[in-house]
Order: structure tokens, then sequence, then C-alpha cells
């Protein structure tokens, strides 16, 4: 076949008997006790020690993405330990495996969004005008009937709580720029055409800093499973004290059936 | 049928339009720009923030499990979203799926082991010779021929560099008790009895030290799952860069089917 | 290191450009139009197309796996399918992630019971008394303390209807011998001992039958999953036409906070 | 909040202490012994038994997709299996998650875009002039610059030996219709634009045929789902008998690393 033998490498980590280094960095000296878990995943998907102002930025969106109280998500990962206790990691990882379209790919869709029109960090793109560029955004979902990212929210009316919290601390420390910028004038254009409230919601404020920050859109679901899979081992800490998982499969049970079944 | 209904309650999280409140803090307030994520992950696991002592062991900890260089789960995360790049949180899933009994049990089991002697934190049982409890630790794993959890290493010998530094942690912030005690005394027990090496390694440094901070065995393995999660991203955040899960998958291909090939 | 290389073979496929062969069959003209999805399955754990009696027998196994309504499982596929509609591998793989110990771990648990005694039918041990066998078996899981895999059932008392039916199936194909027997002496001896109904329920047939197939009792998990994976897929198709995974999800993150909700 | 409930309800089975009925048939004396495993897979996707025809093409359908040799899913199954041997069901479940849009989107792909321009067959949109139509279809793909799903194979060259396989199994049966025929003028228009041998692959047959049989699109890729659960079993068989997970990892890992280890 004479198929040519490409060189698998990888730069994350490498050991020997006395040592362990990862990203460059000695693990038991220069990692543990020195980096935080939020520096660490910041060390893992950008290749570098954060700066205090990322580090700050960077821990606030990953605890944006942790809870959400009962989700399906949620659901998912108690009903499954329900099954297999003895697998707690699959018990998360089927929790994860529902952080799609409908929920999570909201951030992802917002990175991808603004970066589609500002470029990345590294390779922006030239655009005089943010509040035209807003305009041509919104025009262009709006043909397309598809609905804009990081906007709107079924519950949280007019303001989503989260929004204005997450801009203060990029904005302190010197990281909120023109993609939020741009992500703010998109939300006013869109509210101004919809004639209805439409507020900035924690995705689309999660979308832009994540473009601060310089990650790639194509990672920002990684950094929503990152602050889930935490959510949901807590999830699991509350059904080992108070499990919830059985009384609800048994409801829906019975009441799912209950027209089926004879004199039901 | 008269099947009593029992209530379904969840303490984490509720919000109203205006609020967001996790264990009962405000999250915009209260938590976003005060906690890191692996602070948050204690609050989710313990309901507390932690002191700065705790969140300092707890970090070295979740640090620890965060990359271990291309592990059997690397190479699952790599080649699911080789399939499935669309679906990136299902590729960190099925990376997690791995996280079993061969690998990731070992932490579990010597925290399982320590609490099984020492009791929890919360009810702790009388044991007035640790001497005494390591060696009948021992001699009943041994009857048994099982492994001990948290002994013995493939690669790192004479020492597990982690585990020193782990415990220099746990002693610098006042948390290396009585579990960090039995397991430094089942490790010199085992090693007597084998008459060979074998190092207290990581994991059972880790297990140790889940009973200083008072976590349940159960979620011990949560706690690893937190750390890999952060590690797989990191995978695919290379994968993007530098793609190896086509080549691998071609090679073994071809080298798996070589013999069955006609000509082959 | 001097680490030595081991072959990396399977002797499952191969293929050219012409040619597609499975397990030596080839797939378009051997397999295709020939076996039934069944079938196939046979073939891919036992490497030979199933008799007719093992065809029947491993066919009616497999169709009482596939559906036991709104479980645990099929409510985590469809709430992974409300987050992920456009991952429905991920919505079915979530679901089979709780085949654990709980639910389907018994059918497992019963052939490895069996063969405990038995032997494989490849490796048969030799085992005079059935009846002896069956109360040494019992014995042993009451000093354990442990529960019979097989034995009792909830809801289908005093008989499980899914057992006499698959015994008879057996029965008709020659398929019912020493495990069907031991299985059936095991039941009897364990509801004597327990001075209640204890019936023979469908996972100890299965076990059972599994045993007379000559299938290794750690494989009988992947026949559920088998089995399963048909059942979510169905139940995924019924959640396109009629979604209840939202309300489900609505109701109860409503239940879960009311209690923490101001004025609640 | 004054939210209405909606009701919970499933058509799919219900139990009693004496039955189980799935889909409206009593499992053990209608079920058991009477349908094989495909046509029971009919039964939970389209609530009906298969006629003859309905269950051979079907069932061919299905076997065609069991099995393809160690490919990137069977490969993280038995890495999987490696790490947690005691959850097969997650090791198979790690494999299902790939199945996404690199190789499996593709059967679902060709029945969306056959089903986009016939409608399904309960809901059929005139069409009077197939070659017309496809060449619109070719034409519409070729301005997105986007690959048409079932049109090309990079080794099963000129011919897919599947295909022809396929296609005689359905005429035999009476169920190439429409779908199959537009499939293939859709091949040879995009064979004629291209100027290259691009075959009409077993996805872009399968595709018809889940037209044919009266299959929504966005069922497809379950169809696809219970094919490889059952392949993915296969493989952990003869993981079983005869494993390379760990040699696939440590000849990865070595190679992986050896650039950074000190004297490499």
């Amino acid at each position: 076949m004479a198929r040519v033998r490409k060189p698998i490498r990888s730069e994350i980590a490498w050991s020997t008997p006395e040592r362990i280094v990862v990203k460059g960095l000695d693990l038991p000296s220069e990692i543990l006790g020195h980096l935080s878990l939020g520096d660490m995943a910041w060390l893992e998907i950008k290749g570098t020690r954060p700066t205090p102002a990322e580090s700050a930025v960077f821990n606030a969106l990953l605890c944006t993405l942790v809870e959400h109280g009962v989700t399906p998500f949620a659901l998912v990962t108690r009903l499954t330990y329900l099954g297999a206790p003895e697998s707690l990691q699959a018990a998360v990882a089927a929790g994860l495996c529902g952080l799609g379209s409908t929920f999570a790919g909201t951030a992802e869709g917002a990175a991808r969004m603004l970066q589609g029109v500002l470029g990345t960090r590294q390779e922006p793109r030239p655009v005089p005008d943010l509040a035209e560029a807003a305009r041509a955004v919104v025009r262009d979902f709006r043909e397309r009937k598809a609905s804009i990212p990081g906007i709107g929210h079924p519950l949280h009316k007019p303001v989503d709580p989260r929004t204005p919290r997450l801009f203060e601390i990029a904005r302190a420390h010197g990281l909120a720029g023109r993609y939020v910028e741009l992500m703010q004038r998109i939300q006013e254009e869109a509210e101004r055409g919809a004639g209805q409230v439409l507020p900035l919601n924690a995705t689309g404020a999660m979308g832009a800093m994540l473009c601060e920050l310089d990650i790639d859109w194509r990672l920002a679901r990684g950094i929503a499973v990152i602050g889930r899979a935490v959510g949901l081992v807590g999830h699991i800490a509350e059904e080992l004290r108070n499990p919830i998982a059985r009384e609800i499969w048994e409801r829906v049970e019975e009441e799912a059936g209950e027209h089926l079944r004879p004199g039901g």
C-alpha cells in the first residue's frame, strides 16, 4: 500500500522513574502546591501558566459552568449511578453526553460567531465599525431564521444576573475588549429588531470572554465539560446522602404506563 | 398499588429571574471572582467554602490527577473525537468511561481501606496501635492474594516523586494525620513482607489525603474524574493542533489484519 | 527500554478493494441476506454460524433483553437526547452506561455462579450431585449475606412469566441441560430456606441459558448491552413522536427546589 | 408559576405480576421464540411485526453495519475495557460515542438528502423527473462545497462490494423503489461531474434502503448504533482471548514522548 507513516508525537507530558513533567513544568516541584485546578486547566489548554488576570477571569468562567441545579444532565448522572454505583465514572460520563446543541452549544456558538467576525487574538481581522458588524450578524441570523447564540433567556429577564458580573470581572482585569463590545452590540441590535426584551445571557458573556482569553471556539464546549464534570460529581455526592433517582424513575414509570395497564 | 410517594428534594441550587444561588451562596456576588474552580469543587462536594489549608491540599490533589500523558483514556478521547468532532462532550465522556478498577480504582481502594480501619473523621474508630493495624491490613490482603491499593509502581521506583511532595503539602497545612501515618505504615509493612521495593504511589498518597479531608471513599473516584476531565480536554486541544488519532488507527488496522489479507 | 514488542493481531475481519470478509465469511455473498442480526451477533461472539437450535435460543435470549418499559436507562437516553439531538449515538451510549450491578449484573452473576460450579461446556467439572451442589451454593451466599443472582423479583411473583417460556424454548431445541437444572435446584433450595416465594427470574433463566450456549460469563453483560441498545433506539423513536423528557425534567426541577426558593 | 403540567405517556410496554406486553404483543407467548433480534428491532422502531420482505431487507442492513474490523470505535472499546473490565457496558458505550459525523453520519446524511427530495413514504412529494432532481442535488452540494453523502470510498473502488448486493436483496423483496433510483442517479451525476470514479458506497445504499423501509432519517444513526453495539461486543470477546489494547497503548506512549525524554 506504501502508506507513508507519520510520526506520533505529543508535547504534553513525559516521565522517567524519578521525574514527571507536564507542559514543561516539573509536576511535584513546579505544579503541585503552586497551581490551582483552574490554573492547571489553563496550562493544559493554553500551554502556559496563566497571568493573575487570566487566572481570575478563567476561573470565574469555569465556576459559572459548574452548577445549574437539577438539570437533565444531573438527572442522567443520578439515574445512571442508580444502575451502576460501582462505575461512578460512567455516571459522570453519561451526564456529560447531553452537553450538546440544546444547552451547551450556545457558548460555543457565541465564540464562533465572534471569532468569525473579529478573528482570533493571534490572527485578528480588521473591523473598523463594530456597530455595522453587529447589524450584519443580526441580519444574517434573521435571514437564516436561526436564533443568535448568547441572546435571550427563558427565566433570567430582563437581565441575566451572571452577565454583568462576568463583564465586571473581565473589565477589572483588563480583559474586556472588542469581543465583549461586539457581543453587547449584537444584543442591543437583536433586542431592537425583535421588539422584546432579549437579555445577553451567561453563555453569550462566556463566549465573548473565551475569545478575550484567546481560546479557540472549538474548545468552548470543553470548558463547559470541565465545569459540568465538577457539578455532576456534586450531584452524586448529594445522591449518596439523599437519593432521588429511584423515586423519579418509579413515578415516571407508573404514570407513563397507567393508560396501558388493564383497568388503567 | 398504594406506593408511597417520597419527596424529591435537592439542596444544591435554586434560581429566580434575578437570583442564582448555589449551596447557599449567591453565584454572581459570592462565588464568581471569589472561588477558583478547585474551591468550587470543594463547595460542591463538601458543601462549604474550603479553608486556605483545605484549598491548598485539595487543589494539589486535583492537579496530581489531571495529566498522565498518552494514557488509554487520552487515546480513547482522541479516537472518539476523530469520529465525532461535533460532539466534544462525548469524546471526553468516552475517555472517562475507562477510569475503572485497573487504574483509577486504586485511590478509591486506598481511601476505603483506610476508612475501613480508622472510620471517617466524623465517625472515627478508636485504633490505639497503628503499627498493629497496618500489620493486620497487610496480612488480610496477603491472605486474599489481593494487591494492596496505593502500594507499588511499575515505573516510579524506589520513590514515586509525587508522594513525598503531596505529604509535604499536607503537613505544611496541618492535614497529615492518622490516615497518612497508617498508609505509610502499611507501605513499610508491605515492603518488608514482600522483600522487594514497593513504593507508596501517588494514588496511595491521594487516598490518605482524601481521608484527611474527610471525603467519603465512595467519592474518591469522582475526584479522579474531575481531574481527568481537565486533562482530556487538554488532549483534544493538542489533537486540534497536531492530530495523531488517525495515524494510530491506520497503523493498528494495517498490522492487525496483515496476516489475514491475501498475500499477507 | 528494551520493551519487547508484542504483535497486534485481530482475526475478526479484513478487506481489499473488492472484498470484505468477516470471521472468514464473505460479507456480501455469505452474510448479507443469509444471517439475521441475532445470528450475526452469534458469529461475532462465538466465531461460527449458529445451528438452528442455537439461533432460536440465542435470539429468544436477546429479545428478552430489549425492552422493559420506562427504565432508568430509557430515561437517561431520552434526557440526553433532549440535550444533544445531533448526537443520537451519545444518547444510547449514556443509557448503556447504567447497565451495571443493580440491574444488568444479575444475568452475569447467575452465569458466573453456574460456571463456577459446573465449569464451561468446553472445560466441564465433574459434579455428581446437583442437589448437593445447589445446597452448597445457597449456603455460601447466605453466609456472605449476599443475594443469589437470578432469584426473586419485586413484581413478577410467584412466577416470572418469561422464565418458563425461555426454558420451554431451550428444551424444545435440546439446549436445557445441567446449567438449567442447577439453576432450578438453586431456586428451590433458596425458596425453601427463605420461607417465602422467590421466583426464578428472567435474568436467572438467561444466565443458565448463556451457560448452555457456552458463552463465557464475562460476556453475559455484553448480551444485555446488545439487547438494550435496540430498546434504547426504540425509546428515541418514541421520543421523536411524543417527547416526555422535558416534562420530566421540568417537574423534577420544580419540586426539588421548591423548599429553597423564597416564599417556597 | 402556573406551568401547565403535560401528561407523561409511553406506548412501548407495560407489565403486571403475570404479564409483560411490548408494543401490544405478549412478550413470552408472542415475541419469544417468534421474533429474531432484527425483527424485534423493527418492532421497537416501527411498532409492527415486519413482513418477510421487510425482515429480509432490514436484517441485511443491520448486518452490514456490525463489523468493519479494527476501527477507531473498536479501539476505543478495547482501550476502555482495559481500564474498566468490570464495566463492559461502559466500554461499549465509549465505542458508540464516536459514531458521529466522520463515519456514521453518512447513511443519515444520505437518507436525509433523499427524504428531502422525495419526502417520506407516508408523505411523499411529487417529483416527476428523478434525473433532473439528481442534477439539482449534485449542483446544490457542489455549490456549498460539501461532499455528497453516500458517494465515494477511499478503498472500495470502483465498486463498493456491499452496494450491489444490498440493492439485489432490496430488489428481490420488492423494496427497491424511487429512493434507490434517485440515489443511483445522484451517484452517476456526481461521478460525471467529478471526472473520477466515485462509487456509491454502502452508507449511500443503506440510506436509500432506510427510506424504502420508511424509516425517518433522524433514526438512521440509531440503526448504525444497533449494528455497531453488536460488533463492539465481538471485539471485547476477542480482547478477552487475545488482548491488544495494552500493547497499542504502550507503543503509542513510547513513541509519542520519545523526543521529550532526556536523551530522547
